[in-house]
């Protein structure tokens, strides 16, 4: 860590900078410029990083050197992980083909969307049992109802199921019936949430928050891993921007900068990022060909009736024309989209 | 709400259009443009602004007449709320005065803070017992403890306590020991945490999240009053913005745009807006002259040890001078500084 | 064009109204809803674009039906434009391979770098000669110097030169020497500059500023487009955002946004997108995958001596290497990367 | 500056940088801390901030120590500097108030308009004859014409006139009418403008860019300061946001920010902040209380025949009662309107 002294800080002010990082175990470099003077701070980083060094009188500024997680790094874990979902791989190479509709509506809906998306090349499905919906009055998912209803679907497909938590007191549950647990964009810096996902054994798709930098988003990954956890997998689906034309703003070059700073897999959502099927397929492909470790998509039958978020879904053809193209391209550079784990299809 | 057809839209399209919105029990009123056709939908809005209306094939926009929200507009309550802090009054020309440390922490330093941010005028005490820190290795505040020695503090000064809820398992815990309850910026959208909250009986001080619209804001105070609380208190703490000389962006106008749509008081944090103590008495004072309902105020005596945030703390000493600008401007507004309730100072 | 008055216009303001949209050549449609009258205005919405009509007592939203630009939009040319660049194709199917140093150095280095980008399969070179430097104490180009340096290049390689313009008068002398001219992002509303380019015959490449909508983009190349120049390619390369780990934001979307609303071709430039050598190819074959008509990279071979923006430029090795993959990408995608005009290759 | 090397850069590396930066001129002093090198630079950091230190093989980090602009900061000039334009003063405890059309318009309602903001208190006033409209089919202006009208009712009211120069070729006819030249949003990057206008004497009104940094914003005029003109008047006029609720985002903490860095003045326009008249008094208020040296706002007796701009107009009595709070306001705050140059009133 580096402090960058006040121009014009006082001898005292010196002194009393270093006498604090003393005081904190490690030691002091100074080195004194032609206008400020420089205070290297050496020893164990991470021992420090939350002191407020800051408030010292006389510093102007502190400059971190180390990145402020430690179990997402590329230091901790050099080689891109790769999480098993009930069979199907994501990260390494293998692309993660996750396909659905928002919530979790009727069986046979469900039933018809599954075989639809399955059939298309899709390896894991989703859909919601707790929708976090931004107005009370709308439509908040079936409960432990649609658990039970996806649950069966998965089983009857063949294909691991992804549900989003929202409620620490239901991750349990969740846990109990998903493949794999989503926490969604709003729940990113919900840290006790984020918490009691660790201390499962599931693997968790964490969402990028709408106002949180590629490191904020290693560091919710962070509470979760720090908790035994370290079945991750990062997803991009849209931060806040200033076009009305897209409901969020697609950062396509965070696939590549997650992977310049952690092993962590990293899958697109260009659903959520956009909000407009008439946008979404370029930018699935925009994601794969950046390097993304998957996809994730909203589907749905009939979007008109939807029970959430019809407006930004595809059609089961619209989604079937799209994953033969990921497919093409996947094999252009070199990745494989993990087959369902077992031979239902 | 008004839905805007696609240029070309057929006329399949514009009866099956007319259909649904007859389906969904409104009357639907077209108006045939030059460029293309408008269908007003006659009726209670309330009833289907969450239907997927822009996924009916031919539909090109959606066009909203209402605001989303009920309970929160100033249709439900055309006067200025005035929310009652176990006897200190925010809102309708009283302004409320929060100030403290962002944790709390030992007794001596509590009791030194919270003596010399009344004796400044401060009306309301603030300290964090749960804290929703961005790191899972920095200290996550006292817990219980914290909570039993923040109403130890309120008890001995005469101040009524704010603190945070981060987790829907803490609220009656909270809520035994708090005055006022306080949902932080990263919370704002966890919608399960404002449904736990709005079922107490205690007055919420919401903080509006980084990457929220002031319609968002509103939501999430909906949520809270949909479950019969009427006690919420809106503060702007600054949203995400792209100069890093500033922690956040402090949304000003956010102030007086509340005020044009809602009933319920609307308070500043300038010490989360901008996390430079430089800056934070210009920000202050700014907001009060905008018309806020109270001010938010991190004070600490020694930063450079604080638990939490201390490089943005105000010292005591500054924190006086600034309530004595904030009585003056008050007065010149003609607004009151709601005293303590009961004679102890 | 619609107006949604307020709730509780007055029967006079609604009289008024209409009386004012009569007064425009219009006519009015009234739609009296459960809560609010909304006016449908039937004519030419071109004619009354720019009225102040939400200044009209009553009115509070006015909601335009149609977009703003015409010669820019896909009804004035349903099919996508190809730009014809001294040879070179860019758009419906071609792709625009644009590479070189942000600014015109010295021949020899000149000579190499063009040498090896044409190698890489390259079909425009670009440098700029006049440099918006956000210092003034900053390099700004070299000037009349830099552009006969420039048609030098182009001529012995056999590649046609885009370079910048930042100066309205300079414009003719630019388009002397210039095969395509740029509008950098930082003159995307120098809407004077506009006027002068679209009053010449050369190609313009025109950026899309960092806080400028995909609308405000299409609004300045419709400044081009009216003054009879009609050979307009667009450039994403990056807006504004909140993260500082890249230089900006870099829009993939706005590549088949772009393509939803206007038939002008679009590329991207990820070197000023992200501002990161290690990001940069990676968000080239987003940009590709995503349907762009082009590419615009910067390479130097010796970066850390470049007069400008040294550390984002890419290595000929690399940019070579990246060429190979997006010639690769071009073809999955059945299109050509279109050839140099003459066989000096 | 410190230079932040890359972790496990070669001894190579470290001998390049260190003999790079003793090219340049400057002395290198190393630093080896626990897991990473910092070298940091002494000597006249102005002479090689334009170097691409970044681009040097093993550097991962450049951090400046100074800011970029000389003449424009508090070093060059530690008192608060006082504009004068034609006898009104901005700055240093003195507000300019100006006011005025958008757009000049026809004689009379320029004379009404001015006798009315002249009578409540403005002493500068304000309106466009060169109009940077996003629209080419939008009004673009009077032009000359519009400058002599604005030149006479200047006269006729004993009122200094602003108004705003859009190209290059037009600054000295701009320079002969107006008594202060005004550099809009969309050209604060401009920088040949920026040029020409600091070869002029005039003072300079200039506004801030939508995605301008306050550093972006003092370095622009420092273009105009390294040109010899010393009077240049900043202006905060909101910066883009997310909630469309609001035209801009009024960014009021930009004026103590500048405050702690230059010297130069800066006044708020609360009008293109907000584009709405509602938010407009309560902004200008907030602005005043932040401690602006002047508001900028737009009047008009008639808005919606408006020119340009009518919809975010304050009205002339909306203008006089808000003028009343601002006095009030100054008062408190012991700052002086600066009176008219004549005792024309």
């Amino acid at each position: 860590m580096i402090l960058i002294l006040k121009t014009g800080a006082s001898e005292d002010q010196v002194a009393h900078v270093i006498a604090r990082v003393e005081e904190l175990g490690m030691r002091a470099h100074l080195s004194r410029g032609t206008y400020r003077t420089i205070v290297g701070i050496i020893g164990d980083e991470n021992r420090i990083r939350e002191e407020p060094l800051r408030a010292i009188p006389g510093v102007a500024e502190v400059v971190p050197v180390l990145p402020p997680y430690k179990l997402a790094s590329l230091d901790a874990h050099p080689e891109p992980s790769v999480v098993d979902v009930s069979g199907v791989k994501i990260g390494g190479g293998n692309l993660g083909m996750i396909a659905g509709p928002c919530s979790v509506e009727d069986e046979d809906r469900m039933f018809r969307i599954a075989r639809s998306v399955r059939d298309a090349g899709a390896n894991l499905f989703r859909g919601g049992a707790y929708k976090p919906r931004t107005s009370p009055y709308a439509f908040q998912g079936l409960g432990e109802d649609g658990l039970k209803l996806l649950r069966d679907v998965g089983d009857r497909f063949g294909m691991p199921v992804v549900t989003e938590v929202t409620d620490v007191r239901c991750v349990d549950l969740v846990a109990r019936y998903a493949d794999m647990i989503q926490i969604g964009a709003r729940n990113m810096q919900n840290f006790v949430l984020l918490t009691e996902v660790g201390r499962t054994n599931r693997p968790v798709l964490l969402k990028r928050g709408m106002s949180a930098t590629v490191t904020d988003l290693l560091m919710s990954a962070e509470y979760v891993l720090s908790q035994g956890n370290p079945n991750v997998v990062l997803c991009e689906r849209g931060v806040k921007g200033f076009d009305p034309a897209t409901r969020n703003l697609f950062d396509v070059s965070a696939v590549p900068l997650v992977q310049t700073l952690s092993h962590l897999p990293i899958i697109v959502d260009p659903s959520h990022a956009t909000g407009r099927p008439d946008l979404i397929p370029a930018c699935a492909l925009a994601g794969v060909a950046a390097g993304a470790d998957g996809v994730h998509i909203e589907v749905h039958d009939c979007p008109e009736v939807a029970k959430s978020d019809g407006p930004q879904a595809l059609l089961p053809d619209q989604y079937r024309e799209l994953a033969a193209k990921i497919r093409q391209m996947a094999e252009l550079l070199g990745k494989t989209i993990s087959p369902l784990p077992q031979a239902l299809t």
